[in-house]
């Protein structure tokens, strides 16, 4: 006989709210960090905040972890479930609630998949901005679980500049509705510190969100190097002049072979050492300048070829190689290490050179694709899970990447999170004076520290229980 | 004689960084709002991080409260003394540590003023965004308490937009440096969450900021209107056809006559019911097409005359008038009451109309200034502070044009923070479960509620006890 708190959740939920059949819990075991796995005991899908409430009061009751789970597109294992928890999908909460146009506010269910917001903002003119490779599946809420970022957060900032306000259920049920005021935040800014919690404060279940006008024009410069160096020094060169395109991204030359192997095949010249991607936005004499501006600077440093996308299909083109490199790495090797760091721009040349000495001392396949515009890198390891020394090289390299970024005062992530992936890192970077103010300030969320248990922070620094995350009984 | 924990300080601080005769302690009374008055016990002028940090570890072991103190220009009472308490003054604390002009980066003590960050970042072309009407006496540090704005915010965000790291002394003396990573925020955002914490989690010592670059070109428009809801309008519509200037001012009547009978005289037409300045930032060309195509739309909403700055001079000398609006009303009575309200920007006509009904009804003098670009209003209410009946009435006005702003999906505050003044208001717009919720996060952070008690959080919310706040002998 079925649990009478699983009853009460079929009750709360409906019959197609639940999933508690092997079969089906299969596809929750991992995100996109599929080497990370942990097969939940119980997934919801809930379609209102009061239904999230609702359940979210008799997980508490009966002391069972909780993880949210949006599309599960995310690369730092934020979303894998943990043993004994429940994993709570916001697949079926993906209505736009409101549209504003003139205010430029959406008010939005939290699975909402990303690109559907900007369709839907299309006919007044306006799009929301933060755009993830993955923002044909990923949905807003995991965005604002991770903070994510994107080829045009250069411009316009990663997802917390564009969270006005969130209505929360916290790990007790209480419904924490701060989607006002709709304006500047007020007294302890919670939504900002919401914005990146990786799901251990509680479940956003609406979102208000700022929308950002559309260029009258865009232009997309691809430039064609025979070397990485000369890609890197052209950036410097884009950022010393006060340039301010919208993206720029650069593809090395194993990113750009996948890429044109697949079905993303961009049109990139498979020779070439290194391909930049700039875009410039603006008005149309505006761009026209820009253009004209960058042209020489990016040829100064020996590109071989310098083009503007003659079309919009064209542009679109060029585009969708960049947005769809993870995807043709798979091309290369069966397995992808994607690493996601960071580093003050100026470091970049430097820490790109690094980085390809240290794939080159463990004989690895390196690709990298970064935004270079902010600093953020993903170097990229192929490899083959089979081959455990392999597995072993590729986990060095990833952590002397980390500690080199970590160097040169950048980050141990860009935009994916630090999930269960970058855990121990985070005591590279952080003090445990730093690590404990976290763990303070997530208590004050959840003292129970139920909602996402072993992710983000350390457990050493919280003094986590073998408890906390132990199987509760009833789960057996 | 001196208490031995008094002569510790002073061996920390020296025998300069010390104030405690009542002469001088005068000056520590109060901040901007000059009508909430405490006399502080001791004022502490440290000089360096680790003094602050010295000082606070013997102030914790006292159990004594702290009042962190910038320039003292907040409009809020945020850095008003608490009764038994030492103010820690961080107007020694003004060097710049670094400036990067590549990675558009700045590190400095939080006492340095806000205008001489621009100037020092000035032979790089480059400048700090948040420009509060203070600018020339407020320090980045209480900018980041308050999480400051300015008319340019419009374009380019509040302080919490510009702060990317934080050294961080807490209530106990532990100093956190977070001014690593120098890229978007890793793990919990503790800094974010610090900027607008109105000094109620520790001091911050040294900032990290980001420089912006100086446009090519700016170009300030000046429209005179017969009525301020054709200004109103005028604004609507410039946000409606999706221009975007960077800044965007509108002046009543009141105000106008105030600034022209001052030394900020700004060449406002005294007769006009509503000046608009609007500033266009951006290259040469791009300003010139905005310019043109604003013109006609103010026109069509009926203005009286549209100018723009023929130079350098004449653009200073129009802002210089706007800034110095607050100044200037002490013309017309010899207090001022300073709200500081903000809405959706398509409800700036109807909530300014509204105003205006509550002023005229209880025969109060209005004067508002506002950066309606982002529905900020400062509805400012003169009057003498010796007319008890007046007194009353100003309150009573100041309450409903809170109560109006909330109903308008707005903020009790736009950028001056809550404080001390609107401590009572926050129970209009958040919940006992918001408000508990605020009040945990900061005991994650000074579990002992000693820095700068009785702020931000109505004291209900935290079930603050009076010993919390209660002279300890040791100071009587």
């Amino acid at each position: 006989m079925e649990a009478a708190w699983i009853a009460e959740l079929r009750a709360v939920v409906g019959e197609r709210g639940i999933v508690d059949d092997a079969t089906r819990l299969f596809a929750y075991e991992a995100d996109g960090i599929v080497l990370l796995r942990q097969r939940p005991d119980l997934v919801l899908l809930p379609r209102t905040t009061d239904e999230v409430s609702r359940a979210l009061a008799i997980l508490h009751r009966e002391r069972i972890p909780i993880v949210a789970r949006g599309a599960g597109t995310g690369l730092s294992g934020g979303a894998t479930p943990v043993a004994g928890g429940v994993v709570l999908s916001l697949a079926r909460m993906r209505d736009v609630l409101e549209l504003d146009p003139v205010d430029r506010i959406a008010r939005v269910q939290a699975g909402l998949v990303n690109i559907d917001l900007s369709l839907a903002a299309a006919k007044h003119g306006l799009f929301y901005a933060p755009d993830p490779s993955s923002q044909q599946a990923c949905t807003l809420g995991g965005n604002v679980a991770e903070n994510s970022g994107g080829p045009h957060c250069f411009r316009h900032g990663a997802t917390t500049q564009h969270v006005l306000g969130l209505v929360l259920v916290l790990e007790d049920g209480t419904v924490l509705d701060l989607s006002e005021p709709r304006v500047d935040p007020l007294g302890l800014d919670l939504v900002g510190l919401f914005v990146g919690s990786e799901g251990m404060f509680g479940v956003a279940t609406e979102l208000t969100l700022k929308l950002t006008k559309k260029p009258a024009t865009v232009e997309t410069l691809l430039a064609i190097f025979e070397s990485l160096d000369a890609a890197c020094d052209a950036v410097s060169d884009l950022i010393r002049a006060r340039h301010e395109p919208s993206a720029i991204e650069i593809l090395d030359r194993l990113t750009i072979e996948a890429v044109e192997a697949s079905v993303y095949a961009a049109g990139y010249p498979k020779t070439a050492e290194a391909v930049l991607l700039v875009d410039v936005e603006g008005s149309e004499v505006e761009v026209e300048n820009s253009v004209r501006a960058i042209e020489p600077l990016i040829r100064a440093r020996g590109a071989i070829e310098v083009r503007v996308a003659k079309s919009d299909y064209e542009r679109k083109q060029l585009w969708a190689g960049r947005k769809g490199a993870f995807g043709a790495m798979g091309r290369i090797a069966p397995d992808l290490y994607v690493a996601d760091v960071c580093v003050p721009r100026t470091k970049l040349r430097e820490v790109v050179a690094h980085t390809t000495r240290i794939a080159r001392e463990k004989n690895l396949k390196l690709a990298t694709v970064f935004h270079a515009g902010d600093g953020n890198l993903h170097p990229n390891i192929a490899y083959d899970r089979r081959d455990a020394d392999e597995v072993r090289r590729v986990l060095e390299a990833g952590d002397e990447i980390m500690h080199l970024c970590i160097a040169a005062g950048g980050s141990l992530t860009g935009e994916h999170g630090v999930g269960l992936e970058k855990l121990p890192a985070m005591e590279w970077l952080f003090t445990r004076e730093d690590l404990a103010t976290m763990c303070r300030v997530r208590e004050a969320w959840d003292p129970d520290r139920r909602m996402n248990p072993g992710k983000l922070i350390p457990m050493r620094a919280c003094l986590e229980t073998k408890q906390a995350l132990a199987r509760p009984e009833h789960l057996t």
